[in-house]
């Protein structure tokens, strides 16, 4: 497919590329749960238990049986008899008659023969053994059943849900100290472009820095993936079809960074070709920075040609490997848009039919909080480094206008 | 101060914990580049060198002397003589005349006397070494300078901000390996109570396992800091001396999820005023779930006393904990409250003066978007591993109804 013969739109663009991916989900491994965090559940989780194992109460107070306290109120109290305090951490040694009541704390086990608590609050003692109760409750009030939770058998966590602090105490609660998690997956990273050259290496005229193998490794990590960095590569075809194959064999996704002029472009496709079924599926995308983007499916691993340029390739990143990696982890779920309401401050103008990404960043004033556009010339990676976040003109706009309220996709 | 004698709305509570929190940022580290994404620099980053090392073309074209172009269109072309192609990687070997021009490749160096690049799609081509120019150009054009992107000594990266994709490709583009970044905070954390034991042992009647150690370490890593557990305290007063005494000398900041009774928690705050001065600066905060929430300092170290609740803990360490984290880190500048808008899908009731947070699942249906509460009766995690956001009902607002459209910050 050559180059821009048709610019599809991003959300096009995506779904054909997602048509095009493996369905199955990469394989599991099994962890300790305190090493799980930000990992994704590879099954459903299944509770070994009920939960809570026992009667508790939810509050303070004295356990009853709620027909002794029927009636009562504050001008005509009930007067149960004392018996004992529910001790935390073990069963009650007693159970509750009618007339008797317990003191008994949060958390605490519902001693048998009780089934309700009366707040503490809507109660008094006048004398040691004895309560009065100023309030009706009915049988079940305060007190959480055995099972109400979560039953055994109950699936608490279904797969494909990224584990963070919740999730994580949910699992140690009901004594599940080991989780099968998805494999984290491997993406492979390639620069391309004769005038490349790594980072602790010191520029000739003409040469630049690698920006990219660092910045997308940094962001294949941050969204749960391992970046393998296959270093830099030449701008000839026989040099990227040997280290792509090489990069393909070990890794479950590719990213190439292709260069910045057109024939390069244009070869990285025609490589990418090479490489397996059903090949390059969209080259060029409606998209500002990022129309060269290139995505394509080898023999079932997804490859994605970015733009040279390091802002064009991090946008890109966010709208199509990041959705690469939550696929290839069966992140199920839809990904709900976060954004921050501000005003912009200057006009912006817009290709009707082109969506477009603009770095803003986020100044207060006063009660006002607004998104104030970092303009940049080139590719200057610090425009980025700078930005609180994106502001994203849709396809359908032919701009935004000063004053306008906008959503701001933080960085 | 005895517990609830005065109620805090949460913005006040952090405020006079604020002022009492060391003003100092943790100490530095050195790390290398590609092992600090997450981390937060210690100090500005200055540039070693220009950016771009160069001029550049930001284009593909030909390089030209500008004023050969004046006066130039598609139905009066300038003619150049094409002298060459400029490689990429390297310095040119020639130098642009009047009268000539070169091809050149985005990123591509620009000669010596060229000051302009003409896009290739504004030039025609008729003979091999003869270039049509249809288009006229200034000074400048397509050309980004040497150092215009960043000079020598400028500061691209002030100290506070954390290490993402950009940052890092900023730091390799200038051939910075390594950086100096925050030690991470160590946060003790405690959880304390009679009824509470290990995640791997089998409870027995009464008895639940602890999830507030595993959920918050979860929260505190998510947010930059390194857990430490002190395991379970049993409510007594010189269990929780001693290993708070242990925590807080081995520790940056320790958090305690004080147990679930009224006299727990004020010996909670009787020993943390042993710890050091001012001690307990807030107990009990206007805030649903967590109002009996302790914030103080002990020695320039914060202490913050959790509820015992799961779900409440949770929900207040983003209040107090997450905070106290970015303060120990240097994290400057204001965090921007990034929310999903959702149309509420029942009426939420709230007591004036007291700030809510509720659970909410994200729906969608058709084009809308709900927010769906959770409601639960106890403290049951699952409602919180289960929820996609929190919705809070300001102190200011008794409630919130069905239909409107609230922000919903993700978890």
């Amino acid at each position: 497919m050559p180059e821009f013969l048709e610019l599809l739109p991003p959300a096009q663009a995506w779904e054909v590329f997602r048509n095009a991916l493996p369905s199955a989900v990469l394989p599991a491994e099994r962890l300790a749960v305190v090493q799980a965090r930000g990992r994704v559940t590879a099954e459903p989780v299944v509770s070994p238990e009920n939960l809570p194992a026992f009667s508790r109460s939810t509050v303070d107070g004295y356990a009853v049986q709620a027909r002794d306290t029927f009636g009562a109120s504050e001008s005509l109290p009930a007067y149960l008899k004392l018996i004992g305090e529910v001790p935390m951490g073990a069963a009650p040694s007693f159970s509750i008659r009618r007339g008797e009541c317990a003191l008994i704390h949060t958390g605490g086990m519902l001693p048998e023969g009780a089934d309700a608590v009366v707040m503490l609050e809507h109660t008094q003692s006048s004398r040691p053994d004895e309560v009065e109760i100023l309030r009706a409750v009915p049988s079940g009030e305060n007190v959480l059943l055995a099972g109400e939770d979560v039953r055994i058998g109950e699936v608490v966590l279904p797969a494909g849900v990224r584990l963070e602090d919740a999730q994580i105490g949910g699992l140690t609660a009901l004594g599940i100290l080991e989780v099968n998690v998805v494999r984290q997956p491997r993406v492979g990273i390639l620069s391309s472009g004769d005038e490349v050259i790594p980072p602790e290496r010191q520029p000739q005229p003409g040469q630049v820095r690698d920006i990219n193998s660092y910045s997308l490794s940094a962001l294949v990590e941050r969204h749960g993936g391992l970046a393998v960095r296959y270093g830099i590569v030449p701008d000839r075809p026989e040099v990227l079809r040997e280290t792509l194959r090489h990069a393909l064999s070990e890794c479950d996704a590719v990213v190439i960074t292709a260069g910045s002029s057109a024939s390069t472009r244009d070869f990285t496709a025609a490589v990418i070709n090479e490489m397996g079924a059903p090949g390059v599926l969209v080259h060029g995308v409606n998209v500002k920075p990022g129309k060269p983007t290139i995505l394509g499916v080898c023999n079932g691993k997804p490859v994605i040609g970015l733009p040279g340029n390091p802002v064009s390739a991090l946008v890109i990143a966010r709208l199509f490997v990041v959705p690469v990696l939550r696929s290839l982890l069966g992140l199920s779920g839809e990904v709900w848009q976060s954004a921050v309401r501000a005003v912009l401050t200057v006009n912006l103008a817009s290709q009707a039919g082109r969506e477009d990404y603009f770095p803003v960043q986020l100044i207060r004033k006063g009660e006002t909080l607004f998104a104030e556009p970092i303009f940049y010339k080139s590719n200057l990676i610090f425009t980025l480094a700078r930005a609180d976040g994106l502001v994203k003109i849709p396809a359908s706009a032919t701009g935004l206008g000063v004053g306008e309220e906008v959503d701001v996709q933080l960085l």
